[in-house]
């Protein structure tokens, strides 16, 4: 059994990967939810659709997100009322948002929902909120504090990022089933995604009983970097690491992931500009690119066996 | 100046109609609020949407409800997802739909949102809900009570329509501008299209202050059949009426509205089998089939001179 920690795209990718590897039942995603946020009325969980998507492989490939087939009318008949469009929401992607947000509203936890919609779309990995609670991401920048929404998409990243906060996230209780999952006797591993450290990764970790689940682990830890020669695979990593002052690259995750992790996979033409082994994790270099279906599931078999040579460190 | 009560479809086109004979400013539509209901969250107002793609030019004429150009990719993804599919929401649609109930819930008046969205459409004319207040149709059947679009849509008027109430009626304020428009020295006449009488326009009369102004009124009304040769034109005007033990046709239409109406416009084949002129409405005889744009202004023509000539009875 394999627990994956995931965000957005990268997370999503590398679930894939190992999804087509292990056996249903074998494999726990637990989502960021730092980036859910409501518009027009709707919860919007990007995070969790974007692994949903893609574990139904009904991922849109061309944009990076949203439903393969998505039309448009939406965002057509919105403009022409004069109603907000800086943020795309396609008409296939708003049953998503519908009934989430008509599901939540009558009561239902968000895991609830996700489970249901996941086994509707024939997942049968599960996929689970890092938790139920409200936790949001707020970014700090030279332009004040942004919601996280506002910041990454409104405003493309474009603010210089000074800090990051998750707020909810101080009485935010890890979801039962992750923790279940993070304390199984059957498990081999927890896996970190390549996905953005500060930005998904961190409001995992933000949530108590998850990092204390880390730190308490009887099994390896290992994440994958989500950079190649200095810049992200996706998204704005390189560019807020900079603005904080930090080199992107490996040692920035070894440095990011410190006691958390036992093992590292570093792009092959990575430098190791770090502490490799007894004073920092174990190291596999390798191509972090995944490319389509088939680079997904290489990449998740070469951290599986990674992970499965490690012991807790 | 013209006041016109509206329901849906017939509503929607003799106003258009009259907005094609009428200066910018010049014509008032009350429109029917008792269907209007919550489906998924979202507040769906029917006949006010009709009438204002209606009158913006935007109606679905295939359909005879919604957009043109309308798309079902939402209908499609919700039905993937397993989640209620007998109320048809189109792409374009939601965007109504979801703007309206994001400002409702932000505590604008509806009417201040059909003002806006009817404005954006570019519609010189006012539409106005005949009430800001919840009115809600609901229609007892040999299967029991059941809400206003639960009969009409979900069980498609199939149980046997017993009578109907109109919930808050007792207590909703008509809305100020249409109380004002009727009392206007300005008005001409006031006009009731050839809606349902007992589904469209029995809701709109049921808020008193509206059939108190009625009764009160300095100007002709005159109200427009809904039936050709025993049939509604549209919908199940006919069969509630059977149901009823009413033949549907003009006599009942004259009988319904009784001393609120002073004339009545009823259809070339149909018998005059009521009394008419001093006991009765004044009547008008005509091809009350509106046939495209050139038949609704033909119909709102010959009704605007029938009225105008008449004096309050």
């Amino acid at each position: 059994m394999i627990v994956v920690l995931a965000g957005g795209v990268g997370g999503a990718r590398f679930a894939n990967g190992l999804a087509a590897l292990l056996g249903a039942g074998e494999l726990t995603v637990a989502v960021n939810v730092g980036d859910d946020f409501d518009h027009l009325g709707l919860r919007i969980c990007p995070d969790l659709d974007t692994v949903t998507y893609t574990l139904a492989n009904l991922n849109n490939r061309e944009l990076g997100w949203g439903q393969v087939g998505e039309t448009w009318s939406f965002m057509d008949a919105i403009r022409k009322l004069g109603g907000p469009d800086w943020f795309n929401l396609g008409d296939r992607d708003l049953a998503t948002h519908i009934l989430r947000t008509h599901r939540l509203n009558a009561g239902e936890p968000l895991s609830a929902i996700v489970a249901d919609f996941a086994a509707q779309r024939g997942i049968v990995q599960r996929i689970l909120p890092v938790t139920d609670d409200p936790l949001r991401t707020k970014v700090m920048t030279d332009e004040g504090e942004l919601d996280f929404q506002d910041y990454f998409v409104r405003r493309r990243c474009e603010p210089v990022f000074r800090s990051i906060r998750f707020a909810g996230a101080e009485s935010a209780r890890a979801h039962p089933e992750v923790l279940a999952a993070l304390a199984d006797p059957a498990l081999e591993a927890i896996l970190i995604a390549p996905s953005n450290p500060l930005l998904s990764l961190a409001p995992i970790l933000a949530v108590a009983e998850i990092s204390e689940a880390l730190r308490r682990r009887a099994v390896p830890c290992v994440a994958v970097s989500p950079f190649i020669a200095g810049q992200a695979i996706k998204g704005p990593a390189a560019k807020i690491l900079r603005e904080l002052g930090i080199e992107p690259g490996p040692a920035a995750i070894a440095d990011h992931f410190g006691p958390l992790i036992d093992g590292l996979v570093i792009d092959n033409g990575d430098p190791v500009d770090f502490p490799v082994g007894g004073a920092g994790p174990a190291l596999l270099r390798t191509d972090i690119l995944m490319d389509g279906d088939g680079g997904q599931q290489r990449l998740a078999g070469e951290v599986l066996a990674f992970a499965r040579s490690l012991r807790r460190g």
